[in-house]
């Protein structure tokens, strides 16, 4: 071992310096201080009701939260908030990327704000927790929208299925509805089931297209079609107006050919310029119109009383088939079920008993 | 009491005659040797495999049966069919009451056999437990197809449910075909949930429909013109030719707004009349085309592999739910939690769990 000594050698060891504490004490007194402040359930609702957006932003974060203890709590706010929602438009536009839904939205939006309406813009997007939120996941796309003090934007609830998206969805309506908010847009992309699932959570469907654009790109799913209110033309600006007029008539002369609607109402083809902020008056005369005819006819209420039973009986079904499918023993033996019917072995009916029998057994 | 005498007077009277024994000994006789005649499952294979149309039928009633045993031996029976089936094409028919389903599948069919194929007609009616059999149950609506030898009729399975109905129409398709009917039709009514069903269980979809008609005529379900393969206009007759065509047109028009179908196959708008038996080749000769694309880019198989696949997971997913709503204590709370959603006294999504949990504890 060396000895100390004045002279600095190789060995020489310097005395140790006090490393800091791995807590920052004044941070952790913040953070600790933030905790304490954190609202209640009940002041989130007060909060709701008096219109803060704060709230209501802290109360969806609790829904969309995984903690079982946000979800109590927010199962507390949304049950306060019960008895001040559904006094609103739920309005679902979906179209395919390219068609210019943030642009139509953002246009659409300020056309509301403009003429009186608090407007919250939500989103079902449920490959966004892929691909990092693909709709709405860039706020800036509606850069006027998102300072207009009558509006609200959150961005899709990320989730691993449809079903969780869906459910943090609907419950985002109650509080902004509790909110003030009274008309919600739920904006969703017309290539996966997310239209069938907005369109179980909204009062009107409006389907956005452009004209002349190749299958690709109308390549929108089967059955969406026969689900929209109304077909919105968009891009019918200078060269386009001609061929976005055409594409009109083709699309009235098809939904001609649809089956009436049970709710009484005629869908309606329009043009629109969200670019040139044209037509979109005619837009919302359109909506205003189906409300009013559904409003008088009953149908409204009727469509949202179905809606609740129908979420209320998906969510059962939902958790029915998660636990079946979930279920060690049946995974395994549903593998080699689905070989067995696959090579034609077995009927699909005969393997479904099998299974069932070993589930309940 | 009056004496004997020969004499007849009112009081007279004659000695008992012995009463009939209340079992005719000669009918039970038949009977028991009936019963001991019941082919085995065995049996029933073989008869089918061979192409008795007898054979075919009990089967297919054990199918249809309720007995357990019958059913055990019904599902033998399918078991030793499975490896013979599958060699023919399935083709669903539907189109509300009106267009002349039953003519066009007699005029269909005898073409068919005509050109050498042998072809079994199914139905999928749920509705005909109610209505006692409005489909195909008076057979002498296709009087001249009855009578063929190379065509096998049956009317709908009755059935309490349509799931229950489905599967015992495809377990029929798998007999008829190891019976060597190498053209399978199944018939549905356009009103229901049915197409969904048979759409899921046939190779082809043709969806027939008259020119001219009103709305209500037309009111075919929603969503089914998108599932059509072909539209075919039938009464193309007389006076009525020149509005085919023109409906001809109009179809054509609307089947190319809708996006490409993942068969590849473009859907084809032809017209026909049954009753004059004109432009029935027509239809055979795009229902070929159909095969010879989708045989050659696989998706025929590819189809079928899904179809048994959607029907194992289907039946096992109604069963889930079956148990679950028929359960007693569910049955009652679910009517409690119904009527709070109603009032928005609480979330659906909440009313479910709150189900859920008395049912999983």
């Amino acid at each position: 071992m060396a000895k100390h000594s004045k002279t600095p050698t190789a060995l020489y060891e310097k005395d140790g310096v006090k490393q800091p504490d791995s807590v920052n004490q004044s941070v952790a007194q913040n953070v600790k201080q933030f905790r304490r402040k954190q609202p209640s359930a009940n002041e989130l609702v007060e909060g709701i009701l008096k219109g803060d957006k704060i709230a209501l932003s802290r109360a969806i974060t609790l829904i969309e939260s995984t903690n079982t203890e946000h979800l109590d709590k927010a199962n507390e706010v949304i049950q306060g908030c019960l008895p001040h929602a559904n006094q609103s438009v739920r309005i679902g536009i979906t179209g395919v990327p390219g068609v210019g839904k943030s642009t139509f939205i953002e246009a659409f939006g300020k056309y509301l704000t403009a003429i009186g309406k608090k407007v919250a813009v939500l989103a079902v997007d449920p490959s966004s927790s892929i691909s990092h939120g693909s709709i709405l996941g860039d706020k800036t796309r509606m850069e006027e929208l998102v300072k207009d003090e009558n509006a609200y934007i959150r961005p899709s609830a990320s989730g691993d299925s449809l079903g969780g998206v869906a459910r943090k969805t609907r419950e985002t309506i109650i509080l902004c509805e509790a909110c003030g908010f009274d008309t919600i847009i739920i904006e969703t992309v017309g290539v996966g089931q997310s239209e069938t699932a907005v369109h179980s959570m909204v009062d009107f469907f409006l389907l956005l297209k452009i004209a002349g654009a190749g299958d690709e790109l109308q390549g929108i799913k089967r059955g969406i079609m026969e689900m929209a209110d109304t077909i919105v033309i968009n891009k019918a600006d200078g060269d386009n107006i001609a061929k976005a007029k055409l594409a009109k008539t083709e699309f009235n002369r098809a939904l001609h050919l649809f089956p009436a609607k049970n709710s009484g109402w005629t869908p309606k083809v329009t043009t629109c310029s969200a670019y040139e902020k044209t037509g979109i008056d005619q837009v919302w005369q359109i909506i205003a119109d189906y409300f009013e005819l559904t409003k008088e006819n009953q149908y409204f209420e009727h469509k949202r009383q179905e809606q609740n039973q129908y979420w209320m009986l998906e969510t059962i079904n939902e958790q029915l088939k998660n636990r079946f499918y979930s279920h060690p023993e049946i995974k395994i033996l549903l593998e080699q079920n689905k070989k067995a019917v696959q090579n034609n072995e077995i009927s699909p009916f005969a393997a479904a008993q099998i299974l069932l029998e070993k589930y309940f057994k």
